[in-house]
């Protein structure tokens, strides 16, 4: 297959639209969001049918991706996000004359994005990815997920009509269908700056060495999930033991445990370990089993839970009441934390409703765990705030393991919003330093590039004197606006 | 060599390092700037001995050193950098509640630094990547360029005895001497979690091939040098012939040539290519020949104005006037803006006062040209107001060719600030997202964290609710103070 055609339309494309206004581009998000809308009746129950889950999950998630489409309109509307930087001119400084310098983001170029599984809509074709990459000012080549083709062909429908109706040139987004060997040529393909991938370790990982080894390498943002630990201190869960278990339940078998902040480790002490256990059998207990995303998946999930099977190691609360071709019975096993410690396979992502309940007798136990934890998406640490206020060196710790630390609450349920960080340290996603969800996600598609001494009109709006924009800057030194 | 311990310590170090106060970290920076103040006397006949600079060139690089630690010492006792975000909770919200998320920057963790050979303390062991590291919270382990040892090992005491003056551990900063493998042995050091990195790009493109092909990928650095093109524009050049060869001439031999900024490149249209060529000429016949840095430098300068003899496509302006082992002698060829696409080995860098003056018969060709050029850390645009107002089209193609743009001076003399962008695509750089002079560079050694509902008194001073630090912050959507 030859994508330069495609590329080539893109980089074109790219030369023009990363100059149109914040305004027009937000008009070109809005549209977009305004076309799924108008396509709900037809996109719900396609995307419902080829994902398998529920309509109500997939209305949710629409509203969750108009949402996040509007949100990324407002800020290139409003524009700040560009982090404008001016230092003046002093033309007396001795030894030397100070020039004028003025910088800004500016749009990598093409991107690739690829979407996922397990959110049709919200992290697929005007998912996150692709839509931060285009609020940023980059054109976007977006391959299917062969799990969902239907559903992603309708969505890039309705990006191309809003192209259109924006008077965009076509290569500002491109809509490709393909397996791996399609997915390795986009990432090799000279003319494209970036990848975006949402999905597992395996493929996230082939794909950041591809881009690596490149000619030009380029950056790889994949987001590849983790087991997202809760660590339950014992004051706190001596007195919620019920409620806790509840809630873990819940957030471990949401959407059948296939969302990437699921969480698949959980860590109690010793003292309370029976009683959550049997909370936790009893919650099970209540849980239907629901449809994985697809028979591969399932097959996938009930393989893990059969080499899982093999290790003495494991006490099983809960078994899977039953093996199903795309049905996942959720299922739990507890380890002790000195044998939990001796094998970094106890840390792998099972890919659906499975965690394992790590059973820790003090406190340097619990320490040497998350000494020894993997980067993770997120961690949460449920304490009083009496326990909390002697853990100081255990949270320092454990900040070193994770991009957003909870204190309340499960890890699934993702806001989108200005403060989210959806990325944590490697191997739950390639770039720690950015994020995946939320406004900041824009920034992995921008570089910083700097004028020097350049004429007033010829400067990019947000870096002229009057400040047409009216937005934040950075003037020598002190923010303005 | 076993560089664990080293590690170890400043992993420990970190832990600690990370979270002291703004205050606290300037008062450590500014402790070594007045440290190298202080060692002045010995310091700067040493490191003009062991890199052949003249004392004048040492004296100012040892004021923009200690200039620059100042900056990044304001930048921390300030606070703003970290880029707090503040999104409130919505307890009322529906269909779920908001939770309370905030989000900050944190280090990375330990980083490792390679010195440059061309500036023995700018670029060096507590130049700008070591001191923005250590600003940013991280602990450095420095390798020691070999080309100057003493000067290195003088100023790493230096920095040593601010670390033990401001009361911090040891591992905070360690200096490292060696060659090729131990740099491989650190880079690939499990602990390390970014390195930074000036010099050529083989050097710059193997530790990047290293680092992304460990088992946890790190980011690098890698500011690789460029040949920072300076593209004349007919009228402007017609109108200023003499000021424009003695800009470019003085530019190109500034300090031997060994600049990262050196324009090695310089295109200029044919009908004023035989007098500027002359009045560069003229220019060069003034400039007295240099000592490069070392023997090696000199000797690889000369072999590559050798084989750059070889291509007949060259016409010489000025061939070096005699072969020295030590001293540049300044040279210029003229080439065809034909010849000169028909090879991308023409973009090579010579290290050293060489450039190669391109003429263009047209626009066309000039396009052409900015079309095929390489990533650059900077090019510069000479061209009268109304010349520049109708070339948007190459202003917008040469942005996505560089770091920084000029349209006045020369591209030495780097602006130590806010504004400035020392950093472009690749090749120029491994990461065109960062800049490695100017505050801007502390960002490299951060990644966002975010917190949901943390109880109050255990969030960082920047993210509680009262503002102790007094900084800016994004506050649900605004910026605020």
């Amino acid at each position: 297959m030859n994508f330069d055609k495609i590329f080539q339309s893109a980089q074109e494309a790219f030369l023009y639209y990363k100059k149109i206004t914040g305004k027009e581009k937000a008009a070109f998000l809005k549209r977009i969001a305004d076309g799924l809308e108008a396509e709900k009746g037809s996109l719900i129950p396609l995307a419902s049918e080829e994902s398998n889950l529920p309509e109500g999950r997939i209305t949710g998630e629409l509203g969750r991706t108009a949402g996040q489409i509007r949100l990324f309109a407002k800020l290139v509307e409003e524009g700040t996000w560009v982090e404008a930087v001016i230092d003046h001119a002093d033309p007396e400084r001795t030894p030397a004359p100070k020039p004028d310098l003025r910088r800004i983001l500016t749009p990598l170029g093409p991107v690739v994005v690829f979407g996922a599984s397990n959110f049709p809509l919200a992290f697929s074709t005007a998912g996150g990815d692709t839509i931060s990459a285009l609020a940023a000012g980059c054109p976007v080549i977006y391959k299917g997920h062969p799990a969902h083709p239907e559903t992603s062909k309708l969505v890039a429908q309705v990006i191309h009509k809003a192209v259109i109706d924006s008077n965009l040139p076509i290569g500002v987004f491109t809509h490709v269908e393909g397996g791996i060997a399609e997915g390795q040529a986009l990432v090799k393909h000279p003319i494209a700056k970036a990848v975006a991938f949402t999905g597992s370790f395996t493929g996230g990982k082939a794909l950041f060495d591809l881009a690596s080894q490149r000619p030009e390498p380029i950056p790889v943002f994949a987001e590849m999930g983790s087991v997202n630990p809760i660590i339950a201190l014992k004051e706190k869960l001596g007195a919620n033991v019920a409620s806790m278990a509840k809630a873990f339940v819940g957030s471990l078998t949401l959407g059948a445990g296939q969302f990437c902040t699921n969480p698949g480790l959980i860590m109690v002490p010793s003292v309370h370990a029976e009683t959550f256990a049997e909370a936790v059998k009893n919650e099970l207990e209540e849980i239907a089993a629901a449809p994985m995303l697809n028979e591969g998946i399932a097959e996938a999930y009930y393989k893990s839970l059969e080499s899982m099977k093999e290790r003495k190691e494991l006490e099983w609360v809960q078994v899977a009441k039953a093996k199903d071709l795309i049905k996942a019975y959720p299922a739990l096993a507890k380890i002790k934390a000195g044998d939990w410690l001796e094998d970094d396979h106890f840390q792998q992502e099972v890919f659906g409703s499975f965690a394992l309940m790590v059973v820790y007798e003090n406190f340097n136990e619990l320490y040497a765990i998350a000494q020894r934890l993997h980067g993770q998406l997120t961690i949460t640490l449920w304490g009083e705030d009496a326990e909390l206020s002697n853990k100081i060196d255990l949270i320092n710790l454990l900040e070193e393991k994770c991009g957003r630390l909870l204190f309340k609450g499960v890890p699934t349920g993702v806001e989108v919003g200005h403060a989210m960080q959806h990325g944590g340290p490697y191997p739950s996603t390639t770039d720690s330093r950015y994020t995946s969800v939320g406004s900041g996600a824009i920034k992995r598609f921008a570089r910083p590039i700097a004028f020097q001494d350049m004429p007033q009109d010829l400067l990019p709006d947000a870096l002229k004197d009057e400040n047409p924009l009216g937005i934040w800057r950075m003037m020598d030194g002190d923010f303005r606006k």
